[in-house]
């Protein structure tokens, strides 16, 4: 496995897992493509971008950085240490860079190039919610600023500080506080402490044969704390919910006290405070405890993979499924561009690429489909094996009637245990020159073509625009009643301005979600990154209120100030 | 049919529907039990109470009432009548009464005797958005009370003025916006006015092919719009879900514009506005418009009963049910209580006490059951025939799993036909003397025991604390994952301070709520009924965000204050 090379700094160890303070993930994991022998013919057709196998292009130094020192004054360092223990106070320049940015294309352009123009004057790592009270207390006592930071995977800049910001800055780390505490096995509700990461608080409900259910591509390294504060939906959504309905009850520090929610069902108690926590992004307190809904691991559990001669095809099939009695755990259908890079990143004798490369060709020759123009798609079941086996004949039906066929057990699997590991390939992309990143949002069905294909021509436009040769690709990635989530992924090699040839390349992407009646995000929140957009997606008057209740809750502007609204 | 004589006041008609200004539902239709030869002696046997079939005790003549005079001034008038036309501002006293109170035990009690403490000042009739910004700039301008009215059968005092108010108040009927605007086939989604009452939207949408699928037991007589402000849920929400789930985008007119959420099916936004509006009981505007998803008329409806042998058994069985694949439209099992009373008002000769009368008393004796704790249920089904059969054999499963047995089609459709006739027969239970009002919520599965004893415990003895023989009820009206709302009816012969004796049961059963973990409301709002338990549920930093809320967005105090926190 090929990997990055690059000089440790100097670290303490907190028991807690952080990501590579340049990339994506933990060290020594990097994406290779030594077996994937369609994958750099397509970089270089798609991008005009020249990968050499094994070479390493980048050579990242921790001690090259220019790390501004900690303004936090000795008096407010002691003042911490005693309220969660000297060695939960941490000022080393290693743990103060891990916490300013998140994981953005933009926070790794900046990273890479040094860029860093305001830093965490601390990182603080309480260990309960006492401890989260008391510093909440100082920051009070002595005028600090709170970013709460769960696993840093966060991608719209909710986790750097104002580069104005005169204040002490303190990045409150959750990463302590990752106890399942109790699980409600006659109700399916468990309470779980706001800092656990996906894997090892699924692991702990796994012991006990539960799920929570909630796998966004971050999953690896985000935290239960950081999906309520932005919203998140995952990739088994369709069954399990989004965040927000998995969300039954709350417990966030103010500093008030305790805003408390109580884990229960449905209430009608005003308008709802649970929901204003949802997405908050650290505005309103810090996250310390959520009651979940959670689900008994299912019995049976299988990813299904289809092909649909078209995009238009392959959505017309998910909408017919969201409309039917099915109740699938996954539906996701890759437009062709995304169908096209599946093959390219496949091994060439396994998953995908092997179905293709062995009976495809002649069986879609046969059905007089264009290849170019085909659409892979992945459909999840799980329950019960008779559950499984009703829904899997009400979608067979369904794909049938759409031109489609299936293709089998294998690729879904592969995709399965696969499903993780995107983001790497984004650094090994970088390391050769390249920038990429994603955009998503949610639309009615009658919209989504519209939403497609003016993202197409928004993004074209603005690949001529820098004048660079751009790739984009998108797929449908959960389906509800009314609509859908279309999540697009955009490349291109980038020049000296990198940041300033993303902006322009984001900038078109995001407005043509907005002008043609999408959201501005569908649950990677809004941050400083789309913040510009707010007041087109829920209007002047909406933001108005929601300023409102950041101002009133928080009138010092103590708690991550500056995010979702900019003010 | 009997009916209360009644001496009609002077009405003006303005093409919107109203309810009887001294109880619920339209002039002409009432409880009677001619037919129903049970009814007469259980209600003797429960309450002490003696009904005599076909006596009125009641004789109430508008022309007794002492209705507070209009404080509006005339300017005022005059620039409404600009804003809306002359004919859509009544001052007559018949309409500031109708607009002065919902339909709450209470409420009905103090029409009932006369207490008029602040009664609105004008009713204004908006027709269209531009009229209710016409409407809103003028509160503004002259420093006027707004609460918005939708179909008047709130029943936690959200409709009416506060006492002290010196401001000039009017009550904004929405009746007049109630058109369905668009219905977009392809995604589910349909535009509808706010002010559009249960039958003439669902009317509207039926003609098309579409159902909302939203069945409050006020259905008759509440609006789109009042359901989304006080976070309605329906008898169907186990398929078509809540208010909250079924609202997906928005429009609310604000002094500064209008707050527009567009309608898509999530959104990772920010704190959620969507879910600020819905429960925000006319406290953050005015609402004129929602965009709600819609279902397809299903292939296929049915809904079937089952008996349980206990309260115990029908819990562990909704709650299994639940927990299965299975997705029934409706969960519903009365406790044994309420299982008497549905027996009692059965007519001799159909439905439930008609399957009683035939053939269960063999059936169940050779059973061994005990027909006092016997709890009736009823399971809804909807969509394909396919669907409807596979969901009916889950649930036949898990309900003879549980001790249960079906007894088929005949009660269901009863049920079903009689389902919102109910508040008539508390008018009738007034007339002879009695007070009846019901409490509800909702709380996890594993809590649902505790609060149904507790409420048990609660209300008998604050039945003992009044001196009056009471009666206490309830069911399970609907499941989710995580948990069930409970639905408590509580009556009693009242004494010459009813209100006060209400107050002693309807606060115990409430804190009993409370106590046990549940919710202070699942589906009524907050009003000025529930706000003293509102710290304890949502907890007191709660509350203050909620306040911080209104109070940014309202600084004025302007729209309905007073209401949910109090302030």
């Amino acid at each position: 496995m090929t990997d990055v090379e690059t000089t440790p700094a100097q670290t303490v160890d907190h028991g807690v897992a952080h990501m590579k303070w340049w990339g994506w993930g933990v060290e020594g994991v990097a994406f290779h493509h030594d077996d994937k022998p369609g994958f750099a013919p397509f970089v270089q057709e798609i991008v005009g971008v020249e990968l050499t196998a094994g070479e390493h292009a980048t050579d990242l130094d921790f001690a090259d950085l220019d790390v501004p020192a900690s303004r936090a004054p000795e008096a407010v360092l002691d003042a911490l240490r005693g309220a969660v223990g000297d060695d939960s106070v941490d000022v080393t320049d290693h743990d103060r860079v891990v916490h300013t940015y998140g994981k953005s294309i933009r926070d790794l352009i900046r990273i890479r190039a040094g860029i860093l123009r305001r830093v965490p004057d601390a990182v603080v790592y309480p260990a309960d919610e006492a401890q989260v009270q008391a510093v909440v207390a100082l920051a009070a006592e002595h005028d600090l600023v709170l970013i709460p930071f769960g696993g840093g995977s966060n991608i719209v800049g909710s986790l750097e500080p104002q580069p104005e910001e005169e204040r002490t800055v303190l990045s409150l780390d959750m990463g302590k506080l990752r106890r399942v505490l109790d699980v409600d096995e006659d109700s399916g509700l468990a309470r779980i402490e706001a800092g656990g990461q996906g894997p090892d608080l699924e692991e702990q409900l796994n012991a006990r044969g539960w799920t929570l259910g909630h796998f966004p591509d971050s999953f690896t390294h985000s935290t239960l704390g950081g999906w309520v504060a932005t919203r998140s939906s995952g990739m088994q959504s369709d069954k399990y919910g989004d965040i927000a309905d998995i969300t039954k009850g709350l417990r966030v520090v103010r500093p008030d006290g305790v805003l408390a929610i109580r884990g229960v069902p449905s209430a009608s108690t005003g308008p709802s405070l649970r929901e204003m926590v949802i997405g908050s992004e650290g505005r309103l307190g810090v996250i310390t405890e959520v009651t979940v809904q959670v689900h008994r691991l299912p019995e049976e559990r299988v990813i299904l993979a289809y092909l649909f001669p078209s995009w238009h095809d392959g959505l017309a099939a998910m909408q017919a499924i969201a409309e039917s009695d099915a109740s699938p755990s996954v539906t996701r259908v890759s437009d062709p561009h995304e169908t096209r890079f599946s093959f390219a990143t496949s091994k060439a004798s396994k998953g995908i690429s092997k179905v293709v490369n062995d009976a495809l060709p002649t069986l879609l020759k046969a059905k007089g489909w264009d290849v170019d123009a085909m659409c892979l798609s992945f459909i999840g079941y799980e329950g019960s094996p008779e559950h499984v086996a009703y829904t899997q004949k009400i979608v067979a039906k369904i794909v049938r009637a759409n031109g489609g066929m299936g293709v089998g057990k294998g690729p879904g699997k592969l995709y399965d245990q696969k499903k993780f590991d995107t983001p790497y390939l984004r650094d090994f992309f970088m390391d050769h020159g390249g920038a990429a990143d994603v955009s998503e949002t949610a639309a009615p069905w009658s919209k989504l073509r519209l939403v497609s294909s003016r993202v197409y021509a928004a993004a074209n436009q603005a690949f001529d625009a820098i004048g660079k040769q751009g790739w984009i690709m998108g797929h449908l990635s959960h389906s509800y009643h009314s609509g859908a989530c279309l999540y697009f992924t955009f490349a291109f090699e980038h020049g000296d301005d990198a940041e300033g040839e993303y902006d322009v390349v984001k900038h078109a992407i995001q407005q043509a979600f907005i002008d043609s009646g999408a959201t501005v995000s569908h649950h990677h929140g809004v941050g400083i990154e789309h913040t510009p957009w707010l007041e087109q997606d829920v209007s002047t008057s909406g933001v108005a209120v929601m300023q409102g209740l950041f101002d009133s809750a928080d009138p010092e502007r103590r708690f991550n100030p500056g995010k979702i609204t900019g003010a």
